[in-house]
């Protein structure tokens, strides 16, 4: 995909009864990122997943109503989607979010494997107001032993006979990002 | 922290009764990667939280059985202790895992703030039982424009009014990584 054509964010979006336009996407991720804030329930970040112009999840930051360091708005939409959707695939999806996303959820984006992600805000203005995004894109740069979070390895050869079984295993279901 | 003493890794197990060493909570992390993956649960990874020696969190990948893309072990680990202890930043925690964590639950434990993570299989040993984690580490690493995931920017100008009503309310709480 990289610098060939990206027919998931340029394409015209479908048009019919409830189909919204990736402005009326995005004005609802954004309508999210307030809503969140003004009821006290985390920052100022709201998300939406769309197939087909619908909206199939929703989400806002959630971090601190629910004591969740995981409920960032695109984590939570993701969630949301994949609850409806009865599916942890979410081809044919697009995350539309009011704030590029952090690492944690850029990386939710590609397991989830969205076929493309639409941000408003960047990680510079996210900066400008406190948020550590960009600090933690530079820690996810550096080898383990250069980080600021310590990280020893503990046990190895214990840790194996559960990834043995799982190569093992016929009749497993795969999951992951499109690789 | 980068280059200096390791407290919270280096330093012994607390002691007494109910309270676990390094080895015995890391175990239990590993127990948990079996128990999920035989319940068909989703992949052989399992994580617990510590604190003080003492476990306030655990989990198992729930991918496949949730129908969630983000129920990786550790996530679900990191959201069950701040579930208990009813608080967003898990500061004098320590994260156990069976796996060297993906940038999503790397991130994830930052925005957590736990002291250390401490990990048994590494990224290498997922890579061959087909795990996609090294390729989202170099994906992460990448300018936005040369990664494979699609992403591109929409109403920048509207949503700047959530970052603004953050930055001007007095009495926020702030979360995030310790940068």
């Amino acid at each position: 995909m990289k610098g060939a054509a990206r027919p998931h964010v340029s394409a015209p979006a479908p048009r019919g009864r409830g189909i919204k336009t990736p402005r009326q996407l995005m004005s609802e991720a954004i309508a999210l990122s307030s809503r969140g804030l003004k009821n006290g329930r985390g920052g100022p970040f709201g998300a939406v997943v769309a197939k087909d112009g619908k909206i199939v999840g929703r989400g806002h930051n959630r971090v601190l109503a629910d004591h969740d360091p995981t409920a960032h708005a695109e984590v939570v939409a993701l969630r949301d989607a994949g609850r409806r959707l009865k599916r942890f695939h979410l081809d044919g999806c697009i995350l539309y979010t009011s704030c590029e996303p952090c690492p944690m959820c850029l990386a939710a984006a590609y397991w989830a494997r969205v076929d493309a992600i639409v941000f408003a805000n960047a990680r510079a203005d996210a900066a400008a107001i406190g948020f550590g995004d960009a600090f933690l894109y530079d820690e996810l740069k550096r080898p383990p032993r250069l980080r600021a979070m310590p990280m020893r390895r503990l046990l190895a050869k214990e840790a194996k006979a559960a990834f043995r079984a799982w190569a093992a295993w016929d009749r497993k279901t795969h999951y992951g990002p499109k690789a």
